[in-house]
């Protein structure tokens, strides 16, 4: 199992911590010292070794941090982790803070009336998280200090850093060989008059050297940073014990392996200017680089926008991948369909799923925790189950069931939620409703040029209508055997990156009543360029390809609120996870599909 | 009639008085001068003293601009005037420019490349403007100098400032009377800060003091300026002899009246800081106030925001101009369906449909010049017809009627599609998406807080899955008897004011096929709180009560597109129409009502 049921919290261990780090701030004259979640590559998941909130606080969840003051700690998560946190730490010695109803300038400035030092680690903040922070506390005397990580010094075990290996991503499946890749990144520098750029992003790195890595869980990238010269030659500074012989040839003799420790010392020698992405560089670069006089430019890190435009060959590799992901879903819901109400608990269902997955033999992870949300705990979007969150699957539950694999040939993200039993009127109605916003999307043709917020209200029309919603985006972009939450674009009224073909996207609108039940329905999609219509003069229209094929629940359908594309849609859909995962099955799901994918 | 069908243009005059420009630059030391179509007020409509770029160029449009150089002279007109600017200037001294495409400061730079001084009059242009300019033009060696109009000294036979009688706006109307508006305004001055706003818009004016005038065409308000004090007093900068006794009865002690040659001296003794809006302040006012060193500060003309806000008597006003106007929208219609084709030129349309407003007794003005595009001419969105582009309407074409009427009780602004003989089956089916777009915004309920930008797309989804689209927003705002277009809000990817109940949009999806025909439905709606529903949690929903009530043409609509809540809706809107139209009409038209809104 890559998933684990068991509370990582020990609440007890974080008074004792909290007082080290104290004593250590008192020695470095600080009147405070910040504890983000992130790591210096500002992923979602983190190395053991990087995990210091968690360690410090006991709050183990994906986002927050810590300001911890001479007499108050307080630690700031999102609306997910409002209930998770006061389970997590100590409240007698941590304060949990709503972010970002509180921001962190504010509080600082309320806590720290007569001004002070507030340290911080510079490998850990970016330039605009520094920035945005210095400008909240304009005028207050509260300075922002940079300096060697406090929560190292005092922590006595800390693991060594990662050291899983590096093996290379076959070209046939990026579609391109990083030769190519950073040849055409090097023409850009050139292009903007820039001798190098820095990337800090571990999935950026992964993707321009086609290599895939094994240091964080459910992502399958290396620890390391990579600077990327005019004429395309790199150096990846990684530990060299990473890279084994076949990994080496791969890279080649333009691609320099350094160990992290060079990594100051290179920046100081650059020749500028050197590109760097204010969001997510670590000002430590920034200062080294100041320090060296090397010039440099703010600049997106140029990997983003390329990786997010998946090639023919990744589109092609991920499909696959998607089908034999289909076909493990398809086995878990047959199975699922034979168990009778009261008898399976969360962690069973996330058990099962995972061995259907690994039954493939092409399971290399799972793409995050699985969502097991039965009854009122599927009102939780973020719901991670526990063994003290473990809850008996009951007749009339509603089970939100969201999940996704890693295999070598792509990454998976699904959402279906599933009766137990008969399902209620409401629940039906609800889910019909989410059911019509999803197939909005999947049906959409748009104008080329038009972003995520441009079309997130296409989702939520049905809902809307019945005054119902969700607080979350419609989509989140999509790696190939990579991150499953991979920006620029999303499907969110916050995003206005423009969908271009080959971005991979979630579409997943959802609905929560709070202590009852949720629904969420997801497949993936990719951007593609579509044929014109005969009578149409959209000078370029696109629309989506659905990646994922698994049915959907007919018995949670109200037939009656459908429109006749809208059914025409779903029988279409359902057709196709018949011819496409149907010869990829046991003989009793096969039979099961058929049962359930009958048309009418 | 309101409406003319003159071209107005006079190619040939342009080139002696462009001339003449050219002298009076040489004299001033200029290389440039630029001519905006906007006068001091930024309004969409000028008085004739103002019409400069008309009298320049011959260009009569509502939008555009000329930049006079010694050896060029640029029209610079959106897609809108392409065709129109070709037929109206010389273009042997004349050079139609594509603006947004080309902008002014990139061709600034292009034909001025050794530099020089662009002199502009700071009158007529916003500090924001010309800040743009400047940004554009920095490194070039240009500089903008501001002086007073050369137009003005070289146009002998400039008419004189308008004289419209200013008249009250009754209370009963507004729902507050002028001095709860300026008390509350000056309110927020104090709680700004501010000891003054100069307020230059001339709607802003008219809302703020309940007053209506006579000086610009289509908008009943009057030129002037105000300054309203952080204690709610007001100075008013307009010809006294606009106002008669009860004018000025109605604005009473706590409003001055002052003539518009005090405004400058007035702005020079100001305490500080004032508060201007530099998005539509004269850059002139900002010249002033530094001179005399007094401070301001910028912030939103603090009357657009409370004016957009419609109270419950301005709706309950419009409500009823609304019926009315759908009256003589019916006696127009009814007559109309009786006319054979080719019997019909647009000109007798527009004639026919303005007798019927004026057959209310009540019409004031047209709200705009009616659009009675048909044929290919309606696939122009803002056709206006002449004698020389006046067209017969013949059997086959589609007629795209665009209209609306001031009352003193509010503003209309409705668009109906008609067909002249049996329509062809591609008009059917993009006028069925286009009544699908129209009638998804009607039934639209959505959270609060969400713009324009959120909720276009919705109206476009239809056509989208067509590939068929509109090249405008899907709405405008609309003032109570003032302008036809309103700020701030709009149903457009290009707004990000958030809809506040009592607001007025108009909600007009099309489609133009080029060299074909033209459709668009429009109706006038209000944001409105909506009770919740049962079943629904959204804290607080907006939705849109419709103001328009006038019949859509079902020899248009392919019923087998329609969904039923889209059928419903027709049946309900046509319902509404028949009992709220009817017993205002004619025998004629009441019979020609029945029959159209039967139901099925």
């Amino acid at each position: 199992m890559f998933q684990s049921f068991t509370e990582a919290a020990r609440p007890d261990q974080g008074p004792p911590r909290l007082a080290a780090l104290r004593r250590a701030m008192a020695g470095a004259g600080l009147a405070g010292w910040l504890v983000p979640r992130a790591d210096a590559h500002q992923g979602e998941y983190v190395a053991a070794c990087d995990d210091r909130l968690a360690w410090l606080t006991g709050f183990t969840g994906s986002a927050g941090f810590c300001a911890a003051l001479t007499d108050v700690a307080g630690v700031f998560v999102d609306g997910r982790y409002r209930v998770q946190v006061r389970a997590q730490v100590d409240t007698g010695h941590f304060t949990p803070v709503n972010w970002p109803d509180t921001r962190l300038g504010p509080w600082l400035k309320e806590h720290l009336p007569e001004g002070g030092a507030v340290g911080f680690d510079p490998w850990l903040y970016t330039p605009e998280q520094i920035d945005t922070l210095t400008e909240a506390l304009s005028g207050s005397g509260i300075r922002l200090v940079p300096l060697d990580n406090l929560i190292d010094a005092i922590w006595p075990d800390r693991p060594a850093p990662p050291q899983g290996a590096i093996t290379p991503w076959p070209d046939t499946l990026a579609g391109a060989s990083h030769m190519d890749k950073r040849v055409n990144l090097a023409a850009s520098l050139r292009a903007a008059g820039q001798k190098s750029a820095v990337i800090t992003l571990t999935d950026s790195i992964a993707w321009l050297l086609n290599i895939r890595g094994r240091d964080i869980p459910r992502n399958p990238v290396a620890q390391g940073f990579a600077i990327v010269h005019d004429a395309g030659h790199t150096t990846l500074f990684t530990d060299p014990a990473k890279l084994d012989a076949a990994a080496r040839s791969h890279l080649g003799e333009a691609v320099t392996i350094a160990p992290p420790d060079a990594f100051e010392a290179a920046l100081a020698v650059l020749i500028g200017p050197v590109r760097l992405d204010r969001a997510n560089v670590p000002l430590r670069v920034v200062q080294v680089l100041e320090a060296a006089n090397v010039a440099h430019q703010w600049g997106t890190d140029p990997c983003i926008l390329p990786k997010a435009r998946k090639t023919p060959a990744e589109i092609a590799a991920t499909r696959k991948a998607h089908l034999r992901d289909g076909a493990a879903m398809c086995e878990f819901l047959a199975w699922f369909d034979n168990q009778p109400p009261g008898t399976l608990t969360e962690i069973d269902v996330v058990r099962q799923l995972e061995n259907c997955r690994a039954a493939t033999g092409q399971l290399i992870d799972i793409s995050f925790d699985t969502i097991a949300g039965s009854g009122p705990n599927g009102a939780l979007p973020h719901y991670r189950v526990s063994e003290a969150s473990n809850r008996t699957l009951i007749e009339g539950d509603l089970l939100v069931l969201d999940s996704g694999a890693q295999y070598l040939d792509g990454t998976t993200d699904i959402t279906r939620t599933l009766p137990v039993g008969p399902p209620g009127a409401d629940e039906r109605a609800a889910f019909t409703r989410v059911l019509q916003g999803m197939i909005a999307i999947s049906r959409l043709r748009f104008p080329r040029g038009l972003a995520g917020r441009d079309l997130d209200a296409i989702a939520r029309y049905p809902l809307w209508l019945a005054d119902q919603d969700y607080a979350h985006g419609t989509g989140h972009g999509v790696g190939v055997h990579l991150c499953v939450h991979e920006g620029p674009q999303r499907l969110s009224r916050l995003s206005d990156v423009p969908l271009e073909p080959g971005m991979i996207l979630s579409n997943e609108p959802g609905y929560y009543r709070e202590g009852a039940f949720g629904i969420r329905i997801e497949n993936l999609i990719v951007v593609t360029a579509l044929d014109p219509l005969p009578g149409g003069d959209a000078a370029t229209q696109f629309g989506f390809e659905t990646l994922t094929y698994t049915p959907i629940d007919t018995r949670l359908i109200a037939p009656e609120l459908l429109t006749k594309p809208e059914r025409d849609w779903l029988e279409t859909y359902h057709t196709a996870c018949r011819d496409k995962i149907g010869p990829l099955l046991s003989a009793p799901a096969r039979l099961w599909l058929d049962k359930v994918t009958q048309t009418s």
